[in-house]
């Protein structure tokens, strides 16, 4: 937790705020934070600076914040990401979040198993906790949008040409011989298929939608290391 | 398991190989490979190519092996990584070994408990079984070099010098001003800390051994999503 995450239902006045539950023990217990103690804050979908403690009982901190600074700037990314398996999608949402992504299409791919999207994980309040934890430890604010897509025919031909329109469209895929780009600028679309890839009916669905594909040379890599390193391709600077 | 990784004793012959135990249960449960199928394998430290599956029984799997082309190129790089906690542990040597990290020294700093030295993941053979699975996953066969040191201060001052001496040198940490470089060809020697980072007399030490800090930007990155990041900004086109 290098940054503890405000709601607005936090806020006492305009610069108090009072803290329970998750964010409390972990201050208390693990950061052991004492009155007078100054800690950063950030406001979900708002500004970071930092929140001095002012009161601690056995069950809440009080702080007094002030909110001076914009988050770190979101990648000009939508991701479409094959459903990870259930041990694997938090870890992945909490990556991706940590890394800048802020839209994010959970999509289904043939070798993504059906039974992936009965998940518990998946639920709205479970996705957001996830997105919490990655914006906590990389000190940002800005929550990810996380979309859900069952089926990825209408979604790669009804819903896909809107969400990538004027992107540059890529898909990660290892057989393939342009490599990922480096250092690019643009508004991006990319599309990482599941542990195995996507199949090649898949891909060519991608193609006719206007990606590009693109590998990472010649090591296989998992979802959760190649991710990281496709966005860092990507988006050196950020 | 996108390469089977072959050890001189599986070769009955120069081209015949008998396969048993974890490999052969992947290949026969898994993978569901019968005889004619062609998979791609490779030798511990040597070439890849292709294995034709010539026999099949109820506990091993036996290959004509066909070696012809180099593995993928290793990192011109060595890893100082402060140690990770086991649950961390083994994932971390995967990620490591499958982005082309060669040589590795996990070293202690003072944020790395004490207890973590006592996890039985750090014997030599169960090293080298996260190695192997990550070799297996990159479809790559060099195997890393592990090396232990559990005293921080000799390392940096008696061994370091000689280890690092010729390459560019680089501690990752986030607080400073310079960016880590993008695109270097040079061999560099990369120190990544713990969890909650180097304290400031490690990094005073690693910087009288001549490396200088650099960050990842504003984002703070677990050690497990850091380390493809530096590795691919440091390197994008391997």
């Amino acid at each position: 937790m290098n940054l503890i995450l405000l709601e607005p239902e936090d806020f006492q006045s305009s610069s108090q705020v009072v803290l329970r539950g998750r964010r409390f023990q972990h201050m208390a217990e693990v950061q052991r934070a004492e009155v007078g103690d100054r800690l950063k804050v950030g406001v979900v979908n708002g500004q970071v600076g930092a929140g001095e403690i002012t009161e601690r009982s056995e069950n809440h901190i009080a702080m007094t914040v002030s909110l001076v600074a914009e988050p770190p700037a979101a990648l000009p990314l939508t991701l479409l990401l094959a459903l990870p398996r259930p041990k694997m999608l938090k870890r992945t949402i909490q990556h991706a979040t940590a890394l800048g992504v802020k839209k994010l299409y959970l999509i289904n791919a043939y070798r993504v198993e059906k039974s992936y999207w009965q998940s518990p994980w998946l639920a709205e309040e479970k996705l957001r906790e996830q997105c919490v934890l990655g914006l906590e430890q990389a000190v940002d604010t800005a929550m990810p949008e996380i979309q859900l897509r069952k089926r990825f025919k209408p979604f790669v031909e009804d819903e896909l040409p809107e969400i990538a329109n004027q992107s540059l469209k890529l898909v990660a895929h290892p057989v393939t011989d342009a490599p990922c780009p480096v250092d690019i600028e643009q508004q991006t679309t990319l599309a990482v298929g599941p542990e195995g890839g996507f199949i090649p009916y898949e891909v060519e669905k991608l193609q006719e939608a206007g990606f590009q594909s693109v590998h990472l040379g010649p090591r296989i890599l998992r979802v959760e290391t190649a991710l990281p390193v496709l966005l860092s391709r990507l988006f050196p600077a950020r």
